[in-house]
């Protein structure tokens, strides 16, 4: 492609409006344009790279039994009726209504469109399993729309949907796409994780999403520093050994702490660390209360202490329920002296404490030495508290360490969650009706992209993978007014074409310094300048990721660049 | 693709709501479901004909010089209101408001939103000339969908936008893009015409349809016989030449008619044939009287009146009209002893003819032996009338002919019609701001494969070309519980997918008839029926298009095939 011939308007400055690098540099390189808020258009570069990622996916997912097919956007409310996510979905989910005053969804995604071909098309488990996906626009009315793609109102997804007549079958078919995902990652060249992530109320433990790991991520994951695993925060065991603390044997005494209302506060007051004193939180769960015990310098994770108790919902005591419960504010309660109707769990660190501080359910005082077991009971020891960098990776490989993460991919396991309520059945092998066992599977295909250009970047640009590059080979003309130079590029280009190389040639009659500040922006991996020295048929070939640069021959040209190539693919 | 592992749900009943071949033929072989109306899901099969088709729109728009990129389906009014489609666009625009009430279009084209692009990134007659093209989802809120695909509210479309720094600039453009649709239709095997259009209020002469031909179009193409020429009908010029009757220089006679209300019946009064009598018709073109005479069996056509008399707006007079100026109704009018205010204009056909029968102005009364000249005046000859069927093709070449169409795709000069209003202008080689001009091209891409499943198809089913149909090969086991069949189709289906066919596997436990019946429906080019003589080797192939079956060894197949598929690419 010649330059003159297709839009990639760059831009010097870096606009206003972009908060982080992907933004910035898909912008100031030509990739996108914003046409409203949240919503995008690929110029010619940016469409290229699109392509490459969906044929990437689409690879994979074939290779994994996926069959692609297409599903409109316009939904009819009557189907999200039935789910009942018509009521429940919020103002994110884009509504309309068409001349004959007919509501309808623009789909934010396509379980109930799925879910309802399937119940009409399939009757028989014979026709199971089927993994059905789609590479489709999606909307969602974001209540702020930002950072370019990353998080948009009409934005490029891949959604799958497998349907099955066992869980056994569900399991193969998602360990078969969980594989597929992470090979389409890699393939992206993204440093990702596969992060277990809570099911909320659909319960199951097989959830994951596939994060990226940038500092602009919008959640934090916990990941060993020597193994795959990775969770989200509030997903991650705790596995740690404590060593044990001998406790002096002193009685238990009470403490004048008025003015100490932090953990902080009071471990200065008492003169010891953080660790020496724990933290008292009473929780409601199921209407019960449960009095929750961690150290000092640990956080009390809400989801584990409801798992540890086989609770449904746990909610922090208000202020009033702590007064009916201990007889004092929150900040004052401790675990010493309670009611028989108060549980009391800790966390398994606290087993492991020599003398404790804690509150003594007296405003403004706390215990000193306590002990647990001699001075309070503690029904069950349990991992509840929030993981911390360094903690033990649960997967017994390495140390827990953290960082912020986007959210590229989301596989996960339904169930009948949604065959159920539309009554998606099919017939057993007995002749019995079931409701059909489904599994679905996202890719943000956009936010891939941008999450690409946010981890591929340096101060002068974009750096792209050679196979996601919008084009493998940048020819610079310096002058296209010096006639061999111009003579040059346009052998060069046809030559380089044939050899079945993607070229584009800035034949644009601008200044050298406009052309490699631009091509720089760009990003693509290799580029070959033809200046001065064309005249001995010397060109210079020069790579974007490292810098590395040759004067070459013309003759030796393709030889060289067979070999940089092989190179950077090997990266 | 095994057939087990994807969604193809064939239907032996014709759905009681597709009232064509196309549609019909779409749902039984189970390519397209609706979801609500006119709006359709892709199945497998049908996703795969799509991509077969955009990728021959894509190989041909890129040959012609048009780059790809993606704009969005949601676009702010605010942008319509410039172009001022918003108010003129109507119901069938379909709208939606979005959580902060700010309105937005759902695009039914996106003439607007690129216009505004390019006033944003192009300033210069240097950046000129740009062809860009996407191939993205469009929505019409038709007041009756029907059809199926072929008229959706729901659509996918190609749409390209070129933009230009002068008017020859354009002219190339066209005619490139011409060449490209022509390859594409031709390419897809449509019977098609490249069919001369009205461009209506925005004038210019270079706008074309392209019309595939068939029975169930909604318009009416006159085209040659023996040549490229077509023409929607109001746009179809005559050159007759006119075998010139001598009149029997009889004096003109009124003649009572007091029953003879249409042309027929005059004509049997008078013994004679509708050849010898003319319409007289007045029409007011910009507030003047014209009186238009053709002959009795032609029609008037309007475009072609108006432009006689290089007129803007030509309407036919009401009988209050009527009366003021020719002293009668409509239907009594003539072209004898008219005031001079009334202009008389004859098509070239009158001026052949000899005795003329025709009104008299006078309620009930016609004269015979009319002679032009003689007993009135025509100030202007000219070609006014509609094309009949057996008039010679305006190029010289054959004789007309007339089809109905389904139009799958139009190119139309826009010149400057949204670069004015909306302020697009770029500096010309002397720093002065011009409009910049501007061509749109437009390919309906659902409604092509839909054009193509009405043109290909017989009393069993679809019938793709190699290059369009879903799988090259149908790949039939007819008793999968018999290991030798069910093992020579395993194997074959290794080796052809190893030889580079796409196949589709029928591996299901299913009657052979029932296979049978699903194989043609679905249409694909070529099965092969692993069948009893399995045991001795020998396999059959059978041509979809043609119906002839052959009989070979396995080890003879690919041979075998390679031949029909190169014959098949032939015809």
């Amino acid at each position: 492609m010649k330059q003159s011939q297709t839009l990639i308007p760059t831009l010097k400055e870096t606009p206003a409006e972009a908060d982080v690098k992907s933004h910035q540099l898909l912008l100031r390189a030509g990739y996108i344009r914003q046409n409203a808020s949240g919503i995008y258009s690929f110029l010619p570069l940016g469409k290229k790279v699109l392509q490459k990622v969906e044929n990437i996916i689409r690879e994979e997912m074939n290779a994994a039994g996926g069959v692609e097919m297409l599903m409109p956007a316009l939904q009819p409310a009557e189907l999200w009726e039935e789910s009942g996510r018509w009521f429940t979905y919020g103002p994110e989910l884009m509504r309309m209504r068409d001349r004959h005053e007919r509501e309808f969804a623009l789909g934010a995604t396509h379980e109930e469109m799925i879910t309802s071909l399937l119940r009409d098309e399939v009757k028989s488990y014979k026709r199971l399993p089927l993994t059905l996906y789609q590479i489709q626009t999606k909307y969602r009315d974001e209540k702020r729309p930002r950072f370019g793609l990353l998080r948009g109102r009409e934005f490029l997804m891949k959604d799958a949907y497998s349907f099955h007549a066992s869980q056994e079958s569900l399991d193969e078919a998602y360990d078969k796409l969980f594989e597929a995902y992470k090979n389409i990652f890699r393939r992206c060249g993204l440093n990702f994780r596969a992060v277990l992530a809570d099911s909320g109320a659909i319960g199951g433990k097989d959830n994951h999403e596939f994060m990226v790991l940038s500092e602009i991520g919008e959640d934090t994951i916990a990941y060993s520093d020597s193994s795959d695993y990775a969770a989200n925060l509030e997903m991650a065991a705790v596995n740690k050994q404590y060593d044990k603390q001998s406790p002096s044997g002193k009685e238990k005494e009470e403490v004048s702490t008025p003015d100490q209302k932090s953990i902080e506060a009071v471990a200065d007051f008492f003169g010891t660390d953080k660790e020496n004193t724990v933290k008292s939180m009473l929780f409601i769960v199921d209407e019960k209360p449960v009095l929750v015990l961690v150290r000092g310098d640990h956080e009390v994770n809400e989801v584990k202490v409801k798992n540890a108790v086989n609770g449904r919902v746990a909610e922090l005591a208000t202020e009033e329920q702590a007064i009916q419960y201990t007889g004092v504010k929150p900040g004052s309660i401790g675990p010493v002296g309670l009611s028989e109707d108060v549980t009391v769990i800790a966390d398994n660190a606290v087993e492991a404490m020599g003398d404790i501080v804690a509150g003594a359910n007296k405003e403004g005082i706390h215990f000193k030495y306590l002990q647990a077991g001699r001075d309070f009971e503690v029904s069950q020891y349990a991992d509840i508290r929030v993981v911390v960098e360094g903690d033990p990776s649960p997967d017994g490989v390495g140390t827990i360490k953290f960082a912020r993460g986007i959210e590229v991919g989301h596989v996960f396991k339904l169930g009948t969650v949604y065959s159920e309520p539309m009554n998606a059945t099919i017939l057993d092998e007995n002749g019995r009706s079931n409701p059909m066992i489904m599994g679905c599977y996202g890719i943000g295909v956009s936010r891939t992209l941008a999450a690409m250009a946010e981890q591929f970047n340096d101060e002068n640009g974009l750096i792209w993978p050679g196979n996601i590059a919008p084009y493998d080979v940048h020819l610079i003309a310096v002058n296209m007014k010096d006639e061999v130079q111009a003579q040059t590029a346009e052998e060069l280009y046809k030559l380089l074409t044939d050899y079945r190389y993607d070229v584009l040639l800035d034949d644009r009659k601008e200044r050298a310094g406009v052309k490699f500040a631009d091509s720089d922006l760009m990003g693509l991996p290799v580029r070959i300048t033809v200046g001065k020295r064309a005249s001995e048929g010397i060109v210079e070939i020069k790579i974007r990721s490292n810098g590395e640069s040759y004067e070459v021959q013309k003759e030796e040209l393709t030889d060289k660049l067979q070999e940089i190539f092989r190179q950077l693919s090997n990266e």
